[in-house]
């Protein structure tokens, strides 16, 4: 397996082109949060937002309102259950399904649904209990640029392959059944591309947190907003999430969600300062 | 078209006289934010709280009213369907009117009696979906102190003229047909006054991103409210959103809307207190 | 006039003994809060929490619920119209009331009904519209511990002097008639006690914002249900409250209560500390 | 009475290993925050959290939903009228129940149910109103690992020894009779293991404010999450949260538990990171 380089991280974090608008930098679409996991979406949105995704979106439960708008005035918001959502749906360039949306009738509904409206131009992040339903439902998967964050157990269930017997070999050949781009979490995280496969360098246990791997969705979809639907685009992301926790956890034992979320701007601003022959040194 | 220049800044940005009351700074209603942008109008009136505005109201969807006491304490809120609205608006010195107000049919109702309601001393900042509406509707324009912030589509609705083909003179003979004046915002925004073009040369493209034209609307009110409505008021707040994104760019890749307006009283404190001969300096 | 001087301040913040407990601070209640005022009583809450108040409660409008828990989970809520309301007032050392209640019809019961409930040894602080209430209703005044603090306006509704001849000899006349303490806030807060008259030698005009006096409301409860009702107490709180805006505003052109709010345990901390003899060098 | 230690503080709070995953931390269940009493769940959850407890999840009255999620988007939700609450108790590991529960009708029906489902490998944390519907109404107590955390009136409660007759001696003996180890809050906390007697021996009355205990429940509920249910782990729960205190009133009056939670990260690192042979120094 390669290892994902700073070098790769100081080529996708770029400055930005003066001439731009916020739209420049991606429609990003959220869905996810139900009356018990409203957290999650708004962790993934958060780190969307943080992460320099243009504009952001949440497609959740109505209960999750205030307390988005209270943490993220930034991101804009839509019942998950109203008329609109396949009309807003068309309209966005990355979406993530899956963080805190539950295994329930509706969300296999709402799954569903949204496999059937996307786009083969769109971006669609598949991410826990979406991944759960998939590998329950035997869903017909859409024809659309897509990422699978899976961790352990859910790629056990996606896959097939007990957690013990998850070896890098055993889930290459499994993500190769898979359309896109497969995540593998762990303590050391794998990344299959189409046609390659890479190991995530950076990372630590102080990242074993609850909302961890929500806000790893919403800095891939920023990425991908920003970047585009590139093999690099989604390493950078996984590498950068890794390591401004890593840089959190010198200080804090834990790196929890919103810490991460609150660094990553810094983070992004001194790799993209970097002179791009110098970048194997931050 | 000139420039807007830090001594202009300097002038505006006078330090308070000590015989003065909450009254004395502007007494400021933002309208806005319906059920799906809700962020908006929080954005609009956080930023019009920090910009120094005396008194700071809000007309909103009550689904909003959480989330903006969770953030904004400091802000009063009235349901934009209260029938009081009328008698709010009556009491104000400054009146925002757009951020996130949406074009449906409630947002063309709220905006034609706000129109039929105000009065010439009043001013009146249209933003967002509320320039769209007066495209749309070809609503009759009230007599009052006026102030567009169109970003270049709704620009292009407004004044009829494509995105491609807004240069500063097209943009100039379309604005000189509008009362009040029109602030064109793209990556080198442009004002309009009635009897003047002038371009801001600060600002970046880290202030890409949902909520930095709402988090302007703010800073504007904020900015008639103690300094009066005059051109050189409204140059010095599309001038300080930008310097102060600047700042907070130096060290993040995106200069978030909540960023900038926790730095606002903090830049303004720094200018305030330059000798008026060395305000070039900062 | 008698000036607040640096070493009553530190007389009044003492270090805390070590044997206590939260109950030795006091049991804080703030009433106030209506639907579009929501603010004034969180901030009032906020300050009475953060200037060291041991319990606080607060009874408003059930709409506040959220953002008050949002801001200060450190409070507990009551709704102002729950039957319970009367029997927890029996229990609490000092109650504000007053901060965005609103001068309608239940803000007049509410305010009738805490004057009939309240007991000598209990302190009332009547701020805002309560205070424009006892004005227009000739209510009979409880007997308790009283402090008022009316801004300019309201003590020309109160005392029947127009703003322009509130002279220090004027105002004294007309808060001798007025069982406890007043406070008339202005760019120069007077403080009468029963037997003297105070002038609070610090703020600025960089306080003349939204939300000011409320924070000055929770700060007096705070302190005396921390060093009991005293004369030199509330003179301590007038005095720290613009004591601590002066410090937020060398750096911010408005010094906002949610700023105040936080700056307030560094700078009792800060006092509480010095040498006793010291105390006029801070 | 023995001390806790600084070098026992050190043994408990450990470096994490590579090789884990957010289950390794714990399962953490807060039960409490009814509708007057919210913050105190909140305040718990928060505590948990940045405690580092691998997954957090809070039962409560619906009505805390939104500043739960303001606040803490890491935690998740279930309200504890659902039917469902007793399935997701049976996956915790920890359960904290109390804070902010009060003694209403409902609350002793909740802690009944809860004691009825509890299971002897599970660690249960009996905080607050919990400890006086025990005391009142004389229930049946769980064969589960039990942690008391009575302040000195709820322990007058539960152990009939009144206040002023707390005497270490007096407090072992009736300790005793009560399975698991018990917690007697007050400005010296003194904690009863099975076989053993401590004292705490940091802390000040800076603590003295609403919100410190519910602060210290959610601690030792991360803590035994993480590093098991020992004697030393609940006395290292104790010590840290007072020693975090103490860290916070060195340059506050009062240490809130807003601000000693935001703190527990920073401390935790610090001390894992210190060589085993030099704890004693920090």
């Amino acid at each position: 397996m390669k290892s994902i380089t700073p070098a790769l991280i100081r080529r996708v974090i770029r400055p930005r082109q003066a001439q731009s608008y916020k739209g420049t930098y991606g429609r990003i679409l959220i869905v996810g949060g139900n009356a018990r996991f409203g957290g999650a979406a708004i962790l993934s949105a958060s780190a969307a937002v943080y992460a320099g995704g243009g504009l952001v979106s949440v497609a959740t439960d109505r209960v999750n309102r205030d307390a988005l708008h209270a943490r993220l005035p930034e991101a804009m918001i839509i019942p998950y259950d109203d008329p609109a959502y396949i009309q807003l749906l068309a309209t966005m360039d990355v979406i993530v399904i899956g963080p805190g949306l539950g295994t329930e009738a509706f969300a296999l509904q709402l799954l569903t649904a949204t496999f059937a409206a996307i786009r083969p131009q769109q971006t669609l992040i598949i991410d826990g209990s979406a991944i759960t339903l998939v590998a329950q439902h035997q869903l017909t998967l859409p024809k659309a640029q897509l990422v699978w964050t899976p961790h352990q157990m859910e790629w056990q269930r996606l896959s097939g392959i007990a957690i013990a017997e998850q070896t890098p070999a055993a889930n290459q050949f499994a993500a190769a059944k898979l359309p896109g781009t497969v995540i593998v979490k762990s303590h050391r995280t794998e990344i299959f591309t189409p046609t390659d496969a890479y190991q995530n360098p950076v990372g630590s246990a102080a990242m074993a947190t609850g909302g961890s791997g929500d806000t790893l969705t919403g800095i891939i979809a920023a990425f991908i907003g920003q970047f585009g639907y590139h093999d690099d685009t989604i390493l950078a992301a996984v590498y950068t999430h890794s390591a401004v926790a890593d840089a959190v956890a010198t200080t804090h034992y834990v790196a929890l969600p919103s810490m991460v979320i609150t660094e990553l701007p810094r983070y992004m601003a001194k790799i993209s300062t970097l002179p791009l022959d110098e970048s194997s040194r931050h």
